[in-house]
């Protein structure tokens, strides 16, 4: 895992806080390896303590290396509070506000709670060489599931029945769905957050599979939209359209761009098109531990990407009544475009029956 | 769904608040059937308010019924905001402090929020009888799962495939699994989260599984625990003592039972055995919508229990180093005791290879 304790650190003594307490539990595994479901990292300037309850005393001491290993008994936020010593950070965008009053109430006297979250996640930003390569496997197996899905055929199967195969074969691959897949037909496809339902996948609709896969801690995100035969016309123009806001929108991808820049590009193409209050959503967003993490591409956007970033470029049109797609490729980011496209599956509109 | 609603009216204006907003997703899809990722509740003396986003306009308009729904537009924050007046109650045990603090600004002068968690979390704890029906219906599929996977037989299965069985047969009959399967053979068995892995179920083990099935939104939650052969002595004894605690703890459970008092009484019998100090967790939780909900059977907890509420019971022990195994049932409070057990899968030692 990165090695990362150090970095945040810095940017703790660099906002002026003593302490800074990482509750966020994929921040946690983050930082620490730690992979269960109730533990912390308390970062100070010369001690890094991971903070655990006593069901996971071996686990903790089998994932985590490098942090001081405390075991808390008794109640869970006094025992926190316990460490806590002047001015802490806590997370203030995971943390409850009565988790909060808890804390700031058992640390007493001198002990100030200061809101200084999404620092970890600005870590989690830039990926590691092996952290690139976990998502790219994970890629690598969403890819080999549309080959197979589009090898099965779509036509006369249910979405449901189509996502339900996709699922399966990723466990028997050693993964998770890294969200549930959407498969969404015809009609159905005007719903970006579409749930695979019991409509069977009909002749001359646009089929959108967005899928992704959990493997070893790393998520992938990809969308395919196929076609079940000739398209009428419209459908056929809102596919090309949507595909050219996917390829201009990865040509602006680079570091140094700023996340509404290049949503602004791909989404031009659908505006100009005349499609422009079709597309309701953001053009994409960072990938890594978490299948929706920072940074974001969209219109109010001000992230800066940095190489070495991974997101999606994900343009999509959909209208009620008719039908809609998606198209999304995962890439990571490079200095002067796109370092790597992680998502290989053809984009030419596909017949598939 | 359970008229719920004008019954959290009432809490409402006893708490003296003008509005309360319900944010915790679930406690949303209780009180108006919205099962999508965005949307709250505003509940004030005259009015309901259902609000979400645009990409939810025709889920809302499908799933809700009894509630006026609004379309935030923009920023959502602002745009609930917009609809606070006077006291306004947050459900501050799910509400993060970022959260709570942007709400506070965007709502300017003459709201005030005040922390109100919980109250859908009260209204829950007793299920109507459709709501029993359905988890009754979650706990008949796992209880089958149970018997399915005795007859395919353990042993030279490895705990993985044991877990992909029974979440791939949930899937089939159209359910997914409450929360990952627990297969936990032999040493594994002496911990309490324990993650299937790799280890192959032996002859003459403990073979702990812990499993429930999410059907039409309601979850259920059983354990079992096997014998794959001839067991030591103190094996034997482990699963007696833990079986004799289900026992005399399901009979505590009682309409008006306070739920520190129904952990006492199956936490004595594992003490007064000798092993006190390898029960380590509480002794059951409500089930619900959510498989841990209220009310809690602990050794801190004042919950009282009310007829129509639906319980675990379960104790374990855990030896590290050695085995360790569980024993839950599903239960349904009624008056002057259980009104109906859920699990029916068989607690005497059972060999199964």
């Amino acid at each position: 895992m990165p090695d990362s304790a150090g970095r945040l650190a810095g940017l703790v003594a660099e906002a002026g806080l003593d302490q800074f307490l990482v509750s966020e539990l994929t921040n946690v595994r983050y930082l620490s390896g730690f992979g269960g479901t109730n533990g912390a990292c308390l970062v100070g300037p010369d001690k890094k303590l991971f903070l655990t309850d006593f069901r996971y005393t071996e686990r903790a001491a089998a994932e985590v290396d490098g942090w001081q290993i405390e075991i808390v008994s008794g109640e869970w936020l006094a025992g926190l509070a316990g460490y806590f010593e002047g001015n802490v950070g806590i997370e203030d965008d995971h943390m409850t506000v009565r988790t909060a009053a808890k804390l700031s109430d058992a640390a007493g006297e001198g002990v100030e709670l200061v809101d200084a979250g999404g620092k970890v996640e600005a870590l989690r930003r830039v990926k590691e060489p092996a952290e690139i390569d976990r998502i790219a496997a994970a890629a690598e197996l969403t890819d080999s599931l549309y080959l197979e899905s589009v090898e099965r055929g779509l036509v006369g199967r249910t979405e449901a029945e189509i996502s339900a195969f996709v699922v399966g074969r990723m466990r028997e691959e050693g993964a998770e769905p890294s969200f549930p897949p959407i498969v969404a037909s015809g009609p159905n496809g005007a719903s970006p957050h579409a749930e695979p339902g019991a409509r069977e996948v009909g002749l001359g609709e646009l089929v959108t599979m967005d899928m992704g896969a959990l493997l070893d801690g790393y998520c992938s995100d990809c969308t395919r939209t196929f076609a079940t035969g000739e398209l009428d016309s419209k459908a056929t123009e809102i596919y090309e359209v949507t595909l050219k806001a996917n390829l201009d929108g990865l040509a602006a991808v680079r570091a140094g761009a700023v996340g509404s820049d290049v949503d602004k590009v791909a989404r031009d193409v659908i505006t100009e098109a005349g499609y422009g209050e079709y597309f309701g959503h953001g053009l994409g967003h960072g990938v890594g531990l978490e299948v929706h993490e920072a940074p974001r591409l969209g219109m109010r956007s001000n992230d800066v990407l940095a190489a070495g970033e991974v997101v999606t470029v994900e343009p999509g049109i959909y209208i009620s009544g008719f039908t809609g797609l998606r198209i999304e490729d995962l890439v990571v980011v490079g200095e002067g475009g796109i370092d790597r496209n992680l998502s290989t599956v053809s984009k030419e509109l596909t017949i598939v029956q």
